[in-house]
């Protein structure tokens, strides 16, 4: 047996293991407890409200696939790197971001109800099974990943050979990232349309709690929590992952042509091979996790993801050791030391995030002091923190860039960028169960369980804020590098084509495609904000209705039509994810195919660059925002009811849709607009050649 | 005479007529009625408060221009290029900037009073005698830099040869954009923090309206139109001004050594005398603004400047056939038309900046409706409107980048960016007007006259918004492509030290710079907000305190200490300008000196592209959300005390320092970026060589 054979059968059943973990674990959650009939009445609620949205939403974005299918099969044509592989990887990359997604919420509407069930026992179980239930999530999309690229290259290998499966390749990553867009777009809109709106009418005008039952947006709330922050967050890991190990293997296969087939075989196999240990250290990493009290829940769940980062550290040196020793140029030592600035990165991404996002530390403190001023000057704190918190993590990933640069060329750059991405499944894991606690909370409000569940709950639902600012951190972060080497394989591969080009930011051409590229995410992040306002502005009106024509209901004797407003949001939220999505498609064909390869790798570059600061800026400032109004609801400052709380409240709904829709869609979006590009590059060297 | 003394005694000549022209507009509007004692009392504070701040903040700043002064001049010892004449260059810069700064003020604080008076009249003869001591500090501007320029080459050429006096004017764009970013950031914080501090104790907390006397930071709010808008402004066109020509004079010494030495001479000089003939082609655009009635003023202002840019058109299409024909390898045609571009980019900016502030379109309208539905939508809805309104300016300056490279290289750039900015003089003169009548509607707001007087100023201020933001986006749009010039610099002087390095973005070296780059104008705009944010939370308390201890303040029987205020607010604002005016010296050391020409390359590269979008952002954003109220305050959805007003209120604070603090500030800071990296080339090739 080969070492490409070897290759993907450890990945397959590396793959396999994360399934096959993910299924029992779902089988022991499924057995717990699920309260009372009240309990499972709101849960049913959410799940169907839920489901129907998936539903709704990947059939419009099927249309969009087999439009996108038949292009590139029908294209292969005239362009031997598109047809059939390469539209069936598409295909597939799609139908296993959808998968992700899909997972991600059945997941997260089971464990919700049992999650809040299980409450009554106190912190430390409810986050034992709050945590449990995100890391199937976790294993899942890690294990999908590494099975699908493993099936999908045995396949192609067989059929092609290894240059027609490498092309493909793209194939699968544009499949992963298209669907992706949408899910972060259409969950994103959706989860902060019902929020904003639901808060808008129900906490603002009538002056009812969060989570009241007598709020008609409650479930479409409940229900956003699991289609935004569960499956669209799934899909988006899972292409961040798929996408980053694809990028290596396309750089991997471009860059070292001039070796031998082994050691060529095994420069694409590595990043894969990475993916497939952490599926180990992760589960490993999952026993990790506890916390004894309500203050060391962050530390509890620091300590599942340090163990995996560690356990993977050193699994990598004894692997990296026995598998990349003599091949290429650099030393074994050098790839290890590349894979380890990834895992290095991610702590450090982890570390600043949280700094930056933490009631624990000033930024977010300023922000709450800021509010005791009013308005506006909470809003001016919130946005200057968003914008400082760019800093460090830009600092973090350009050493690691010049690091890993410095040890194996762009390879180590994408080895990096590998190696951070395997920290992926314990990330979601630690991620998800942020959204399982805010929505078993919301149904411990509903089914008015006692009010110590609600306390357990909303203790692990503020760290759950600050997680999910450190999982988007993390996301945009490992995109930066991940659509570098994005870059770095389209340069290769237009240099095929056009060996004299020149990329020196000297040629205004270059120039020009930088501000261009700079200029997408700003379209797109507006765009999505506006959309959120549209969106949540149809919801509000039909609350007021509602509360209007409907007897009663303020009372709690008449019934609020609930579905009416899932149905609502659902349908303003994918009319409204449509034109962002058509960004990161259009900004290349539009400057690119009309104005050539040199503007069109300025736009590259341009897009990864601006896309970074916009990212995190909303993605930390937003959960600033949010946990500063935490804090105020903690007692500081007045607490609940104060001016000061009146402008924290301001300040969070203008942080959700910076959090939750524009900035975490940021990180898609840069990809679509690289893979999308280094797709088309035939098309290109057609039209400029 | 040859070529250089002849273009010499033009450009001196022609600085002469501006200085001349603004001295007896001056006569002229001094001889104006100044209205009432209390008036005068009034106006008199506010010269005394503005001047009083622009004193010490000079005498700080000119402790730091002494060190940079001393440090240049010693560093003549080891570094040829540093020395007596640079540090000439450099104090003759830094004066000049502080002159410009002082002229803007001293007119401002002159025309306000009588413009109140004049406003008794009505709209027209308002606006006409507004717009002329606007024009007194814009002809100034424009003037004091052909002149300085002139006579600081004709003396440097004198004594040390071509050579020589181009070496050393990097000094005097040097000293020229420090103090500028002195100035932005200085009268920026106080501007704003008078401002919000004034708002929020007296609008917010005690009810009463803007500009009512009993506010004891009433008279620092005015102080603050003065010296933020007003001297702020001045100091930072004369800038971009000064340092575009400069830029395009070395560009052209560097990038012409081929061509002979009348040639040469004349390449250099055209950029700089195209700037001689707009004084007097913006001496004619004067004559043609008027306004009829209220609803036709920002016509009337276009018309002025429309017909400046005309005329200007014409000449340079003359003078460049005379001048320019047969010089170097580009024809007289090529080089008109580069200038042709810089007159229709800035006729772009101009109307793109206006449909995204002014009242009479859908982005503001939007920023209003959103306003309706609370604080946190009309928050959401100004940062996408800000977001949005950087792409088409982007699109704009992106081509106009090719375009003019396309006809004549990087100098094709240098000479749009020149004509560009030859229109400063009457953007200026269209800007100033706006805190003119802002300030003569507070004037006439406190000495208590008729409704009518108020009216009409009210109408001029909102129109002021407006073009306030279209000063801003011309700024930073010509900034962007000066900027761009001076990284041509960059380029062309490191290749004469290090021949083969290459700035190409697949260069790790180059990538991480834009990054680090990036970040730069993020750190910037955050401190300056922050620094907006402390210094008005100093004015919050001082206000409180005058409130709760003088008695019978609030009934008008007891007088507030304004001067108190006054004093409180200029400690703070130029404690809080030191940290974020170290930034843009603080990048190019801290990364450039340790990490090499390649990666400073980059950071040059990427400061420009993120500057460019952080600051029309902030600008066009801010404005939008100041006219969204304004449009609100007319009447629209309730009008003012309504819910959507003080939701509108809240936007309006966060613009504040978004638009007149951090947004503006970004200009100068990127040029300064980019002329202290020049500036210390010398020093980096020796450590990088």
């Amino acid at each position: 047996m080969n070492v490409f054979d070897k290759a993907m059968i450890f990945g397959i059943v590396a793959g396999l293991v994360a399934v096959i973990y993910s299924i029992s674990v779902t089988i022991w959650a499924l057995k717990h407890d699920e309260g009372s009939e009240k309990m499972k009445q709101i849960a049913k609620a959410i799940q169907e409200g839920a489901t129907a949205f998936l539903n709704r939403q990947y059939r419009t974005v099927a249309v969009v696939g087999i439009i996108v299918f038949a292009l590139i099969l029908i294209g292969g044509i005239w362009i031997p790197q598109f047809g059939i592989l390469t539209a069936s990887g598409f295909l597939l990359g799609a139908i296993l971001s959808t998968l992700a997604g899909y997972l991600g919420m059945f997941n997260a509407v089971r464990a919700n109800i049992r999650t809040a069930q299980i409450a009554h026992q106190g912190v430390r179980p409810a986050l034992k099974f709050a945590f449990k239930g995100g890391s199937v999530t976790g294993l899942m999309v890690l294990g999908l990943g590494v099975l699908g690229i493993s099936v999908f290259m045995l396949i192609g290998y067989s059929l092609t050979g290894l240059g027609g499966v490498i092309d493909s390749l793209i194939g699968f990553a544009f499949g992963c990232s298209l669907i992706s867009v949408f899910a972060r777009l259409g969950g994103g809109i959706y989860t902060k349309a019902a929020d904003v709106g639901a808060d808008l009418v129900g906490k603002v005008e009538a002056g009812i709690p969060e989570d009241d039952p007598r709020n008609p947006a409650v479930i479409a709330d409940q229900v956003g929590d699991n289609v935004g922050d569960c499956a669209g967050m799934a899909a988006d890991v899972f292409e961040t992952f798929s996408v980053t190990i694809i990028a290596s293997i396309l750089l991997a296969y471009s860059s070292f042509q001039g070796l031998g087939e082994s050691e060529l075989m095994k420069t694409i196999l590595y990043p894969l091979l990475l993916g497939g240990f952490a599926v180990f250290t992760s589960i490993i990493g999952v026993f990790f996790v506890s916390a004894p009290t309500k203050e060391k829940i962050m530390q509890g769940l620091y300590k599942g993801l340090f163990a995996t980062g560690i356990i993977s550290a050193i699994v990598y040196y004894f692997f990296t050791m026995y598998f990349m020793k003599g091949v290429g140029n650099y030393s074994a030592m050098d790839y290890y030391y590349s894979a380890l600035v990834g895992l290095v990165l991610t702590g450090l991404i982890i570390v600043i995030t949280d700094y930056f996002t933490s009631t624990s530390f000033s930024p977010v403190k300023s922000i709450a002091k800021a509010s005791t001023t009013g308005h506006g000057t909470n809003i001016i704190a919130g946005l200057a923190v968003g914008q400082m918190s760019t800093a460090l993590p830009v600092i973090a990933i350009a050493f690691s860039i010049l690091l890993s640069y410095h040890f194996a060329g762009f390879y180590g750059i994408a080895i990096a960028a590998s190696s951070m991405l395997s920290m992926a499944g314990m990330v979601i894991a630690v991620d998800s169960f942020g959204p399982i606690t805010d929505n078993a909370g919301g149904i411990a409000e509903m089914s008015e369980l006692s009010s110590d569940v609600r306390e357990t709950t909303d203790a692990l639902d503020a760290v759950g804020n600050t997680t999910k600012a450190v999982t988007k951190g993390y996301a945009i972060g490992s995109a930066a590098l991940a659509a570098i080497v994005l870059f770095g394989e389209y340069s290769n591969l237009i240099k095929i084509g056009i060996p004299d080009i020149s990329f020196s930011i000297s040629k205004p051409e270059v120039l020009i495609g930088l501000f261009l590229g700079a200029m997408l995410p700003y379209i797109f992040a507006s765009l999505a904000m506006k959309a959120v306002g549209k969106a949540a502005g149809d919801i509000v009106v039909e609350v007021r209705r509602q509360f209007k024509e409907i007897p009663g209901i303020m009372e709690g004797t008449g019934k609020p039509e609930y579905g009416k407003c899932v149905d609502i949001v659902t349908k303003s939220s994918l009319r409204e994810m449509i034109l962002p999505a058509f960004i990161p498609i259009a900004g290349p064909i539009v400057f690119g195919l009309t104005m050539g390869p040199q503007v069109l790798g300025g736009i590259l570059l341009g897009t990864i660059v601006s896309g970074l600061f916009v990212a995190v800026s909303m993605t930390s400032g937003g959960a600033a925002w949010d946990n500063a109004k935490k804090l105020i609801e903690k007692g500081l400052y007045g607490g609940k009811g104060s001016e000061a709380h009146k402008a924290a409240v301001t300040g969070d709904t203008v942080g959700d849709p910076y959090k939750d829709t524009a900035g975490p869609a940021i990180n898609p979006m840069i990809k679509v607009v690289n893979i999308f590009t280094i797709l088309i590059i035939p098309i290109i060297l057609i039209l400029w050649h």
